[in-house]
This record gives C-alpha cells, structure tokens and sequence, in this order.
C-alpha cells in the first residue's frame, strides 16, 4: 500500500494529497510528528521533512517537488501538467509562487504561528507575525483574481497543480478564518470550484487539537 | 539573445549559470538589484524575483525550478536528469535539501548576513544568526561526505544538477571564507572536481562590492 506521511496543516502534504486522489491512486496517511525526530523517520528522510511518500513498490520518495514530478510521470493519468513546455513553465513559477513567496509571506506568518507555535512550541503567536500575514494576504488575492479575470484556472483554460497548490495554502489559512474572501469574488469563485472536487473533500474534515475549524470551512457554498 | 537576471551571491543564479554553460547556451548577464523593485522587472516577473531567464525566443522563464526543468526539456544537450524515474527522484530531492534546508540553515544566515544586510539593509549581520550558520555548516558537510563516500556525485554515479546546485551554494560561502574544507576532505575533493570545470569559472571572478573573495576562493587547486 502507498503511504503519505504528512500533517494535515502543512500545504504541501495537502497538495500532494489532492493530486493521489485526483489520480485515484489508494495510500495510507501517517501523522507524522516531525518535531519529535524519530529515528525511523530520519532513516526514511535523513531531512526529516514532510511530506514523504512511499509507493506501492517500496521507492521512497522525498520532498515535494520530487513527489509531484515523479507521480507526474510514473503515474500519467490525470495529469496536471500540460505537455507545452511554456504551460509547463507558467504551471511551475506558480507552484513556486505559492510555496515560496505566498508561504513565506502569509502561511507561515499565520498557520505557524497560530498552530505549530501554539502546539509544539507551547509558545502565543507573535503578533507582528500575525498582523504581517493577515496585511500581506490582501495583495496575493489580488494576483489570483488578476489571473482569473483572464484565464478560467489559475495557470490557463485547464485545472493544473498549480491550482493545487495555492489552494492547498489557502485552505489551511481558511481553516483558521483569515481568508478575506468578501473582497474578492473571483478568487472564491474559483477556490468554491476547487473545494466541490470529490479530491479535496477528505480535507476538509481534518482536524487540529485545540482549534474549531471556521465555520465556513467545510461548507461548498459560503 | 538570450539574457538571466540574477545576483553575484544568489545559489540558484549560479546555478542557471553553470547549466547555461554546461549546455553551451549563450547568455548575458543582467545584475538585477531586486530590492529596487523596478516596475520594468516586475513586468517580467510579478514575483520580483531571481533567477528570472530569457529565451532567445522571448518566452520569459520565471521561477528556479520552471527554469531548470524548462532547458532540461528544450535543450537536451547535457542533460542533467537521470531518465529514470528513481535517480530523478533523487536529484529533485538533493535540490530541495540544498535549496531549502540547506539555505535555511546556513546560506541564510551567513550570505544574507553577512552580504545582503550590510549592502542592502546598511545594518549590521545578526550575530546569533552568524553563529548558528557556522554552527550548522558541519552537519550538512557530514552529509556531503557521507554521501560522496558512497557515489561518486552526490545523487549517484553522473554528475547531476544536484551538484551544481550544492556546489552553488557552498561557492557563495566560499567566498566569504565559511567554509570549514579541512575538516571534510571528502567533500573537498568532490567540490575541487566541479570547480575544475570551465562552466565554473566565471563564478570565481564575480565581485561583490565592500567584500574581498576568500584567499583561496578562485584557486583550483586549494
């Protein structure tokens, strides 16, 4: 059986989540308490990081980008990555948007500090932190209804990973109730299509302990 | 003309630099002052970001991995990527390391310390980050020499863009005299074998303004 080790706040488990879905692919989830430096773990990624995927025949395969391209190939149905190498280059500057500039500018700003602070670090959120995430928010949901006023995806006319993953990141933000999605119709339109898919169903029933999901978050129509 | 904007101490400039050239693609450099956010660039690149590369057909390649998966694709020559699905796995997952880990722990907290803060901030480096760069340094070139003790490139028996990509970094702390070679001749060996090569050289002459390169820094044979 496949395995995804993962936690189920971490936008990147969460991406890699949808897609084995999407590609009907059957995997076992592990929780995978990173903070704990298992042993066993360390000898699977001697990085120690989430998320981690083994398939059916043993291979281990670490780190997002390795675990996207590879399910990419060695799994070609339902694939999200159009065979243009320019589409394939706009597909992959988003996905690095999303992991690289929207993470260090709003997710970790909140999602670390509102969970994994909270619960690993016994620590209260920095509030320059907070307030910082919560203001840069506004400027990335600009850029997503930018790219939806033209395009019906995010990347172009087809769903991609990139879609994927940024919402993947907003749903752990919406999770927490920061989205400010009555500003910016054409983003929640486009997130309200992405969260209908029978793929990111199992995601919106996860839970934190010690934190209520917003009371919007499971809802299809919000 | 093909063109990549970049910065002299940026690890994933050098590396599009090493490639370009490993692939025997002509290109000019443009030094691209990010932090001046210039309205010309960020047409190029909403993100503002670098790498940022230029076809010599135009199409305008945003974003590291886009970058290098994109001339892996469209200039086969000198391909870097293993055909196999595993060895992929495996370099992918070597960049990741380098480029996340790595450059969380240690090219962070010196380069952007010791370069960047003083150049750009005009403030002077954080000293626990100093430290604990310096401090982090030596598990990483445990690791490269555990590695190199095994294969003879890090991802395996070829030389990959896993190499150049670790090479790109600890070249940035090399000049800045952070690395502790002594200690780690395994390592020594396998980063003098990269240096060698012609793509390399240029890296060795660049200049960072107020910073005089390591005395060893563009010595072959140090």
């Amino acid at each position: 059986m496949r395995t995804l080790f993962h936690l189920p706040m971490d936008p990147l488990s969460r991406t890699v989540r949808i897609i084995l879905r999407e590609k009907k692919l059957d995997f076992n989830l592990v929780y995978e308490r990173i903070w704990d430096e298992r042993d066993d773990f360390f000898s699977l990624n001697p990085a120690g990081e989430i998320p981690l995927f083994i398939d059916q025949n043993g291979a281990i395969i670490a780190s997002f980008y390795a675990i996207i391209e590879y399910l990419e190939e060695t799994y070609p149905e339902n694939t999200f990555s159009d065979k243009n190498p320019l589409m394939k280059a706009e597909i992959r500057r988003l996905i690095d948007w999303f992991n690289g500039k929207f993470s260090r500018e709003v997710t970790q700003k909140l999602v670390f500090e509102k969970i994994y602070k909270r619960h690993v670090l016994r620590e209260g959120p920095d509030s320059k932190n907070l307030r910082e995430g919560q203001y840069n928010i506004h400027a990335h949901m600009d850029y997503i209804c930018y790219l939806i006023d033209r395009r019906r995806w995010l990347a172009g006319e087809e769903l991609t990973i990139a879609d994927f993953t940024a919402a993947a990141h907003l749903s752990c933000l919406d999770f927490l109730g920061c989205v400010p999605w009555e500003k910016y119709e054409e983003a929640k339109d486009w997130y309200m299509r992405i969260k209908s898919r029978p793929s990111f169903r199992p995601l919106l029933s996860d839970q934190v302990p010690g934190h209520t999901a917003a009371e919007h978050y499971a809802n299809l129509d919000f």
